[in-house]
């Protein structure tokens, strides 16, 4: 137990309802920003329609300097409430948050770059900050274990599809020629991928007997193909689930970190529920 | 057991043809349902074909109203020989039964919406109803549930093709532009739901370099992705096939759900076979 | 053990070749049938080929001519070489053979029909009666049980598939309508399965935003759908696999049906190894 | 352990460095091998860009030519430094080395065949060598021993599917005939794989009624087959999974081919860690 001086309340609190979403304040400033986070991620799509962006600009324009003076409002508050702000601007999200807030600053003074402005579809991520407090976390940490175990697998297997791609395009390339749209080698091994995952747009197509014959071998091995990363996946997963209910049955599985907790210093998460310290700089935690 | 006084002979006879299924009258009941159900789907398919509906008008009108006709009655029936008429009428295939019989009706007083006719493919809703008597009630039973079992893992994975959609479908409208198809980022998340899902209709496809190199990565992504959902179910299912062995040897797995027996009263359904009353209101089964 | 008398010796040798594959001249026979049903099957795609067909008019009926004739005699020779000849000739088998032998004839006799002799492509079933000598009778075995095995919950399945495009087919008609290409209900369901199987033409595409909403709900539902037979084989199959591995440690394995032995008398197959009489009828098997 | 006379000090220097690499100056050869390799090949893809491979015809041919003299000098040291060059040149990996390095000379003296230059692409293969060295080898190997197993299952498998689009294609072909695209029963064929692959490139598509009513089948027939090599692969890759679990428990585990030392004398791998001599050939092996 470290002896360190606790920040001041207003501090407190606003970090409660912030970072963490177990009182009634925390999970309305959760739920408001979600909304914000979807209206505004509805507008920039809105906006990119032809004719509605130069029909409504000044809605739109009005619209989103509302919201973006609520995210800014937001991200001050993030920094001023915890003791290290560094560890929040430097974090995955915090940058998210900060690339999703400026450009509209920057079109401001700097004028529009549209290309600026998609940078806010960025705003989608936070959703993901948000959606921690729901019951899918559970959920989505067995799927990202699964994946995760299976990695390297995958990557052997992708690896082996690059491979097959590059040869039989470079072939597709020989036998077809640019006469039939396969102009150039990057080009053919575009349509090799399109047909080995079996998407097939069907934008370039082959027209001779001997490119149709080499098209089918492709498509077979395609079809063989998906099978492996299913079959990994599957396998990965079904002992996941084993070893999740053995361990179950066993005492230790009593634990979970399922808590929204964070530590107003580190911002160290997954403290166990019953913790009064952080488990990474001993910092106080407060209900 | 209650002390209710029984609906007469007539009432009850009719509930058995028509709620049941386990008189030779119930199920000759059923099959004929079922044909003028099939019959009257094919019906509004074939005056959807161009030059069909107006050459043959009138047997089409012909033959609706004598399918209406019947639906009508039976809709009656359905109402008049239960205790408790509200119970039906509001319940789904309540709703099902009066929005399929309606539209003749209603274009007849009003005048004809196309749109009000196309309602009766609601029809085929009601094959459901009719199909619980087949020996496929178990199997889609253990389909069910293994799906309601994977629910979260595959509203994770959905939310999770949403953002991919989203960021890739952004990229790419910055990317190809209006000027190659990807007119608006609504436009262009729908064609990477078409790619992420492998399925490539090819009346939208990326023509620049890059663009075509993001669509390899999309592909590539969602031939991964496709994984995951078929793993999960996979393992899920496995695990159902498993418990259900281990449940079948011991001697609870005697008793399984599988007769019609309806409640006359309440509508319940799934009574023991040996069943005299109601389990949910009492009132007296018939066999 | 019956008291049966045998049929002759010429009778019994060609009956040895020709239906069984233990001997080397019942291997040769059924090697040389294998190149002569392929060659066949070439020649008939050859002949589609626009120009081919009639530039090389003169080749291609001198070598259907010789096909055809051979198959006649093997025909005849299948009739005559067992003792109740209309136990092979309403065979399924029988009647591809006769199916397959006789276009030529009829298109001599009453002129021709290119239909008729497209029915020579049945041709390619032959092959299975003879591929039944591999040593992957026993994985297709396997496979084949593997799909019985899921067959009512497959079924289950598809029905959902056939709703699902039934509904959505009936919603993308009213929402895009004849102009759009989706000119009437049922082409409107092709459509629908198209996608929902991932296939994606691209022959008719949603344009309103609407549909492609819709379209993008029925890809969504296609790429979680595809999981469910996945997964239903892949588990109906594990257990098959590990039902093997215990049964393969128990004595009772040690007898596989894996020799070509047929009965002359009654064609019936699977006998044990060391088998005198057939376990049908009772007639002696020689080896 | 026998007693051959060692090769001289830089024979075996160069060996080490080219064939192993578990010595920095291996390493640093391996590494910059794969550089001038992935190099070399995206020169090749940059050369069949239309303009490109005209307006920089100096820069490409000069690249060209420092790739292939590197790669020459390399396929010499290979022959000397070894004691039987013939074991490494009619190697596997020998044969794609000197394919790939011969072009330019070839070229050189007799001329510019393009299809020459594309044999270039084989240099991809020599990746592989390469990647031998990575903590991959052991993943690749459970994949391809996962694929081996099912190997007779999904040959099985893929005749059913040549069989399925052999008799589908034939009665599109009678179905939708030349008019709508399906020229000859081979193109016909290829659609039919086309569309059970579910890459649908849309090139091609049936416009009867009853053609698109066959193609829903042949779709919902891909749609359930396509369930077959995943459910196989899976299955199978979970066996291996448990087994492997059950080995690595016991002791006989423990031991593991992940060294990348090769005999001097005849190019035989997999040695153990503490191997003094070659398994194969007893020539002495030098750390």
């Amino acid at each position: 137990m470290h002896n360190t001086t606790s920040s001041p309340v207003w501090k407190r609190k606003i970090h409660e309802i912030i970072y963490e979403a177990d009182t009634p304040a925390g999970k309305w400033f959760d739920v408001i920003l979600l909304v914000l986070i979807v209206i505004s991620l509805i507008l920039v799509m809105l906006e990119s329609i032809p004719g509605l962006g130069e029909k409504y600009a000044f809605e739109f324009i009005t619209a989103e300097w509302i919201v973006t003076i609520f995210f800014s409002i937001e991200y001050i508050l993030r920094i001023i409430s915890i003791n290290k702000p560094t560890k929040y601007i430097f974090s995955f999200y915090g940058i998210i948050d900060f690339l999703s807030t400026i450009p509209l600053y920057l079109t401001f003074f700097f004028g529009g770059f549209s290309a600026l402005l998609a940078v806010r579809s960025l705003r989608l991520l936070r959703v993901f900050r948000i959606l921690k407090i729901t019951r899918y976390i559970g959920e989505a940490d067995k799927l990202s274990r699964a994946i995760k175990a299976s990695g390297p697998k995958i990557a052997v297997f992708l690896f082996a599809v690059m491979v097959v791609s590059i040869i039989f395009g470079t072939l597709m390339y020989l036998v077809e020629g640019p006469e039939h749209g396969f102009d150039s080698i990057p080009k053919s091994i575009y349509w090799c991928i399109v047909t080995l995952t079996t998407v097939g747009f069907g934008d370039i197509a082959p027209e001779t007997p001997l490119g149709q014959f080499l098209a089918t071998l492709i498509m077979i091995m395609g079809y063989g193909i998906i099978a492996v990363p299913t079959g990994i996946v599957s396998a990965e997963y079904a002992q996941d689930l084993k070893k999740n209910n053995e361990t179950n049955r066993s005492k230790e599985s009593n634990y979970r970190h399922v808590n929204t907790q964070v530590c107003q210093n580190c911002l160290a998460k997954k403290h166990q529920d019953a913790a009064q310290f952080c488990h990474k700089c001993g910092y106080p935690l407060h209900d």
